[in-house]
């Protein structure tokens, strides 16, 4: 299903509506990669003020799920959609469902940085957090991006780098407890660093969940709980 | 909504399956429930076999969530269900998602057992992570409780012991951190009484999400993002 197919309708409105909550979608998805990008930020920064100020937007993150839940309900309930308009509409449902979560976790990401803003700092600033935090939220564009174009190539890629993610987030929890079991004092600070990677290494399961919608919807295949290798098998048998 | 106002539609063939539905949903609640309490039990008994089956039986939870997705859908498509109906399918939806998390947690739990189990065992031998463990399992049969007797009482009932579950859980947290502190070789150890604790706190999410479902599905109110006083206060003013 491209953007053209989805210009095949009776109803003109119908059509408006569709457009409208997939902007409503890429609009919240916008938001949360922003809360991603300053909750890292404020970590590195040691930026109190702006980690506030991202678990004080995650209201916003909220609403917008919300908000976007019920037009879908709205539509489906008004319009009667045919199957195909119908999966689209519960990809959406599930879609912001993930970008929720994510917001929750940026929310944490931001709470570790005002802890970790009060103690020492350790000598590479926790660069290894700023660079999978980026990657994560690179993971998070790319999935909107695919499901904005409905483009399979890059909803396999987002898959592709969430085992990248995986391992960085396993080298990060290593080198944490190296750290704790050499110096007991730096535990407090090495859990926050933990929690960090790990709500990362979340954000990064979200945005797979995404792309995995946008396989299905693009494939009518359900590719949840599928490994990357029988996903890619399976897309290049059709 | 209750059963008997499931009882009022036109068609006699989609009241059988909104009942399948329904049926589905709480014997995929039971197996999620039973996965709680073997990974509790694989944890506290340091039985790796069970641990084992545990964490080969989360591909029924899977499966289990895949189909009814698809009944969903074809239902949907089939039907046209009217707003109310609607309404219900798109809880079942978001509520089997939340289960199969359920699922990934007492997986996640299973494998923190096998570790544990190769390790020394700590003289009260992880009563509190039965205790809590206990806890959650319950909320999570609470949770379907509610949403098969479209019960807000105990939707609310739910909302309420997550607060509990949230202090039990910063408790061990605090005790584990202190025995970190007290003893570096213990940290291995502490950190996966940490991770389980975590996973046991997160089960007693979804089920909160689960329960506010049922409030949505009965008040019309979406109550998610809002506190329990909130939720109580709104209630109570209908």
């Amino acid at each position: 299903m491209d953007k053209s197919s989805i210009g095949q309708h009776i109803s003109q409105q119908f059509n408006i509506e569709l457009e409208e909550i997939r902007s409503r979608v890429l609009a919240m998805g916008g938001l949360v990669e922003e809360q991603i990008a300053n909750a890292i930020k404020s970590l590195i920064d040691a930026d109190v003020n702006l980690a506030q100020a991202v678990i004080e937007n995650d209201i916003n993150v909220n609403a917008a799920e919300v908000a976007i839940d019920e037009e879908c309900s709205h539509v489906i309930a008004r319009r009667q959609p045919a199957a195909s308009d119908l999966r689209l509409i519960v990809a959406v449902i599930k879609t912001i469902t993930d970008l929720e979560r994510i917001g929750d976790q940026a929310e944490r990401i931001a709470r570790m940085g005002m802890h970790l803003a009060e103690l020492e700092r350790p000598k590479n600033n926790y660069i290894e957090i700023q660079a999978v935090g980026e990657r994560v939220r690179q993971m998070v564009h790319k999935a909107l991006d695919a499901f904005a174009r409905m483009d399979i190539g890059t909803a396999i890629e987002v898959a592709e780098d969430d085992l990248s993610v995986d391992q960085e987030y396993d080298g990060i929890m290593r080198q944490a407890l190296t750290f704790m079991m050499e110096d007991p004092r730096s535990i407090t600070r090495m859990l926050d660093v933990m929690w960090t990677a790990r709500a990362i290494e979340r954000i990064g399961d979200h945005a797979k969940n995404i792309s995995e919608y946008v396989i299905y919807l693009v494939k009518g295949k359900d590719v949840r709980h599928t490994s990357l290798e029988q996903i890619q098998k399976q897309l290049k048998s059709d």
